[in-house]
């Protein structure tokens, strides 16, 4: 059985491929880039991911039309990254207007290609800041349009492992399956080394405290998010 | 009320303008490359019908990657384009596998941004020779991932006025609605004289014979299909 997963290589992703390749399936694995600041060390991620669990077909893909129509910090250098304040009621300046699905389609239309018939995606509900397409709700109508708006002989569903998970959860699970989290990339602001203090740094140090297990990544600073 | 409108610059996506333009909308038009043969002279009608309509606010985006994963007739040069049979049991090899999922997801993240409410699609369902994403069913389940994944304060819907017409009817209304025929393109094969047989220049051929009204674009053949 063949399936692709979605690899950015932040820790999500990469504990998502983990999972993924326990299960056994012949992975392919898609990387999109949209534009974001830290492009470039998350395909070298990416790249070190795929060697580690020996994914040989891979596709790197360009979503320049995200940073053109913008309008997310991720991508507009006029908008600044929030830093982290774990209030999760207010959309974070980091979304991109309905990224998921635009990654999602491609996806499809990848998976339809190599008759693939699952793909993971590293989504999680709890921790996911209020982004709209990070919901276990999306991914189920998104299921159905894929049922109707495919060949009838085909059969492609997403899979979420994580989307329940607290990302606390997450790391525990990636150290069973010995997931090589010193090759993933989570910052939002740096590419050499982690800023500490974004959003993005701050659940993933938060999660490694709560989970007893220090980050093998180098931070620049590395404050204590336990009290949040 | 601001609306996006697809206009890839056939003959349906010109007549679903002239539609959303003569509802009073204030259009923006999104444009997409996706590799397809034709696409500078579908660039250019684009260009045109935007200038009949007045319609400044203009996206091209580049979808590199349908190319690149390829597997129809539209974006791979080694696959024949299927010429006309009518035959519409089979899916034929200009099928980009869930391409308008793709155009609609971008749609999405655009009106998103811009705060358009109403995204203006030419499918057609009768008459789209069996692609799965042109059916009604396709469209109302991504209305609901719409719902589900983007801002609780927007409220984006994809709208379908031609779904249910045949070609014929939608040369009529166009006709009524002054629609500048001229500037359109259909033919899938050629980008200076359509040439007459393949699948999209014969359904327009035959759309515009069953309505009485000669196609006003050049055809290097142009052959009867009323009795198809």
């Amino acid at each position: 059985m063949r399936a692709i997963v979605l690899l950015s290589g932040g820790m999500d992703s990469l504990v998502t491929t983990a999972i993924a390749y326990n299960l056994g399936y012949e992975l392919a694995a898609l990387h999109i880039n949209y534009g974001q600041r830290t492009e470039k060390r998350e395909l070298k991620s990416f790249q070190n991911i795929c060697r580690h669990y020996n994914i040989e077909r891979k596709l790197e893909i360009g979503f320049e039309h995200l940073s053109i129509i913008g309008g997310s910090s991720l991508t507009d250098e006029e908008i600044p990254v929030t830093t982290a304040k774990f209030d999760f009621t207010d959309i974070p300046t980091s979304y991109v207007a309905f990224r998921n699905a635009n990654i999602l389609s491609a996806a499809v239309s990848w998976a339809e290609t190599i008759r693939a018939n699952k793909i993971f995606i590293g989504a999680v509900e709890e921790d996911s800041s209020g982004y709209p397409d990070c919901r276990k709700e999306f991914y189920s109508a998104f299921n159905e349009v894929i049922k109707i708006g495919t060949k009838p002989e085909t059969s492609i569903e997403i899979h979420t492992p994580l989307i329940s998970m607290q990302k606390c959860e997450i790391v525990i699970k990636g150290m069973d399956l010995e997931a090589p989290f010193e090759h993933s990339w989570s910052c939002y602001k740096n590419d050499e080394v982690a800023c500490g203090i974004c959003d993005s740094c701050a659940r993933r140090l938060r999660a490694f405290e709560q989970a007893g297990i220090r980050d093998p990544i180098k931070y620049k600073v590395r404050p204590s998010y336990l009290n949040f």
